[in-house]
């Protein structure tokens, strides 16, 4: 069995301490700087609280879950790193690319498997739709079409510490690009807007955005991105083989269809990731305690975080110049 | 915290033991005759191998889960509400009207609670159409469609002390039929036919049903059975009202929609009712523990669990004669 | 080319003509106590307003479009049969069955060919839907589902002279069933409701109908109809079979899906049977005077007609006995 | 009652032909290099073979269709507009601004009405979600995705007179793209690819592209382009305002959905856009005529005809260029 220490202690932390539970992992150490959320999940897990000393410093531990604030991300893998444990990091592993390549080098120099949080690699739409891509359902892929819009936009307090929209949202849009396109995106195209809220223009940030992806073989993505969706989480992906069409929808709450004098009417996607991507979440926890288990590869490691964030830095690039950056 | 004596340790004991695990009950007792199966369970679960009697005799269980052959479910549902066991009993109580009567009168004397398992009662989806229902989003019931059909036949072993189509397999359709009509039916016509596998013939079963119900107001429902989908389990409801109509369709395993040149397809139904009902199954053990605790009503009782067999018998009777059977 | 003389200037009448005149037919005389009518719909097509006698007199005339009232049906069919012409003829050809007979041996003692307007058999999607019975797609048919629901009931004076729900409405319900069970139905069940409008029980009349069928072999269809049906006309045909199901659906005016912050909806069915079955009328009035100009089999004929009456009548008498009937 | 030249008897001339017929109009000159095929649709419509000379000397035509090679559109627009008739004409008006301008100073010139034949704008689909937009249904608009993506290539001999994908293919796509955003793009981005037949690519042509549009105010447009769809004709429209989506999907030849062992499916989409906008192409012509006998405003004139183009100028530019194009 599994011993885990985990860093963060907030909504998604939660998720991955009630998902390890469920995934025959224990959690030993909750870490948190704030005080009451460690408490309260410490006892709801039977772990302690501790100091990020002692947790990496416990034999037992054999590995980290870090879903504390972006900014202390890179620190957490570098020290778990010579710590020698495995390492479940959540997105995004640093805002720059240069403290990026330092983790990955610690990472690397220690040997330990690290696990970046896609969480969209384990949907179960997403993934079935690659399994399809990989049968050959639709032949050579040729285009992917990314739909990807939050129900509404962060605070603005959040926005300023987020890296902007490329860094922070469509992020997992190019990692979602690059796992169907089955090739690296040698050129990148962005172009954005602040439509939704005035004030993330303020803070010098857009809300919305389209993104042009083009491997060297030709193959081509596009992404949709906004900050608003009045009818919820709309995260779609569709990819155009030589032979067909593949999509993957939103999920709904029930299959309930209603027919009345205005309409006829299904729900609307689940809110927002929590409910989204609650499945994702507990097959991406039941992925990373294989892999270490079996001492088999990660599904999505530190490379995919890195090269996820090349494409965020050439997105703005691009936007910024107002041409394609080739990579 | 409720603890549960749980007999029957087969499939549908798996998933009722698993499920209490994760509602906040403690299994501590485990009995069945196939002592291999509830060693497996009960070292699952923590809980030990014991005998009906050591289990009831346990003044720390609180309630008792009856999912063993139907056939025992009789003598344990009245054993059990002599030791004041609240009591979750699959379906059917017994498939003798005199019998379950039997079980009544010993729960009603016991003044135990009782929850009947008709799981479709806890489908999410029939749960919100429900919901709508009773919000008035249609106005007034006026007919019902249930399509329940099963993916394959059973064995014919099976056939023979199933009690037969309408008892086994329809009982869940009169127990929907009763809750979205929202009267009690007091007329019943029901057909069958042998289409499915000649062996269920000559066991003096049909695999192929139609069966209409009316209620005092003239609402109507229709209930369409097959034991053969080739595409799945194919569970559906419709309800038409003055002022609408609501529909809860089958749930497929991915969003995932494929075009090419064939067709554009989508995926089959969800398998069989362990796949299709298995959120129904954690929300009705759900339900039990809440009700138990709080001593607040069943949501499905004892009383409904007779009034679906009433049904059953008067469809086969109905059948029988080629008439209306007026309850 | 085929000329046409036409009984009736009304609404279908309407239909008929301009189809006809699409179609390569040529109509020469219409016929309707309604003069006004007659002449707005003679001069819109070139006709002349006419009298029976002389429309079937003229040597010109090929065939005949039936589209009067009801109770003038049975005497045209045989003073056209008489007259030596192709009869086109709307549903009912009557509401007695004795006046069902003569009209049937006239045409027979004529040698004439006639159509019986059961406009669905026309239908593209059920056309479509009958055309994968024959190739195999499903296997055995095994269970046939009819939905068919009016917008609204019609006005009181309407229903009196209808004949009743079954000969007036279930009575295309009543052939589509023989037409997808690809068998004679023997039994007849039947049962009915005043819930829409109590102006129709009143007057004597349902409003409110399930229907059960079966045929020798065991194959099953069931019906539901109602007056009103608040989303619009709700005309849908579900199959199964050894092997699988279909379903035709109802047909939207736009593909128009709408997401916003109440849910995800799409259009209403077409409204009624003008719109949903224009298409329908069109095919059907190209087959007639395909089958004409051929000589080859009417697709849908006299004996469809008849038969369809049979089971409503059946329908009435179960549903008055509350006993199935057995032909 | 309109009378009409028209110019160009092949595929898309027969339609318009047939449609004008059944639109109230009449036929009276058909003028093509290929005599047999302006004889054959002469002869079906009660029109004479003229030469362009005699067609547009003809006092009594008061409109043309010009549906030629695109070679000859220029041309005839401005003898046409000379000869004081109305203007149909197939897009593109001609491959070069240059010479478009002509065209429009000719028109201008001679105040005769244009219509540019962008025939998805009459699509019922897409002209009811644009209605939609008009009534507010979705709040002010911020990105549009288009979708169009034909079944298979055309033959090279073709690709090499088309002018290339964006002039030939993508044209209409910026006409839908311009009609949606409800404000002109000032900023263009495109990439492509040969991806589908090499062939293409040897005759210096792509057959795979992605287009970026941008609004002064920040509104976004992303085409996807293919010659090849292995499920047929892929033509659809998506709307993300401030309030919601819209979308208009493909349309299908009927509603029969298939249930079987394999999957769940439905029909292709209709195959190519013969089929799709037969619709769009009969209101197309009742738009053209009722806007010439009313002397209202084209839905859709010259300047759209040329703003396309000037959008796929800047496309070729800014793919050769790998930048922004800036309107």
């Amino acid at each position: 069995m599994l011993h885990f220490a985990q860093f963060g202690a907030g909504r998604i932390g939660a998720i991955h301490a009630a998902n390890l539970a469920g995934c025959g992992g224990r959690l030993r150490h909750i870490v948190d700087v704030h005080a009451p959320a460690a408490q309260a999940l410490a006892e709801r897990h039977g772990a302690q609280v501790s100091t990020t000393e002692a947790a990496l410093a416990d034999p037992e531990v054999g590995a980290v879950i870090i879903a504390s604030s972006t900014d202390t991300h890179a620190d957490l893998v570098i020290r778990a790193a010579k710590a020698g444990k495995a390492i479940f990091c959540e997105k995004p592993i640093d805002l720059s690319l240069a403290r990026v390549d330092e983790c990955l080098e610690a990472v690397q120099a220690a040997g330990v498997p690290m696990l970046v949080g896609f969480n969209r690699r384990f949907d179960p739409d997403f993934a079935e739709l690659q399994r399809r891509i990989q049968a050959g359902a639709i032949g050579a892929v040729e285009q992917v079409v990314i739909t990807s819009r939050d129900p509404g936009p962060p605070p603005v307090s959040y926005i300023k510490v987020s890296g902007g929209l490329f860094r922070d949202m469509t992020i997992h849009d190019f990692d979602m690009a690059r796992w169907m396109l089955g090739e690296e995106p040698v050129e990148v195209f962005a172009t954005g807007s602040n439509l939704v809220d005035p004030e993330i223009g303020a803070a010098g940030d857009i809300d919305s955005a389209m993104v042009v992806l083009k491997t060297k073989s030709g193959r081509m993505a596009t992404i949709n991105n906004s900050r608003r969706a009045a009818y919820g989480y709309d995260q779609r992906v569709e990819v155009h083989g030589s032979l067909g069409r593949l999509i993957a929808g939103n999920r709904v709450g029930s299959t309930v269809e209603q027919a009345d004098a205005q309409a006829v009417s299904t729900e609307k996607p689940l809110h927002f990731f929590l409910e989204r991507y609650a499945l994702a979440y507990r097959a991406e926890m039941l992925a990373f305690i294989d892999s270490v288990t079996k001492g088999s590869p990660m599904p999505v490691g530190a490379a995919d975080g890195r090269q996820a964030l090349v494409l965020a830095d050439a997105a703005l690039r691009s936007m910024a110049e107002g041409r394609v950056v080739r990579l």
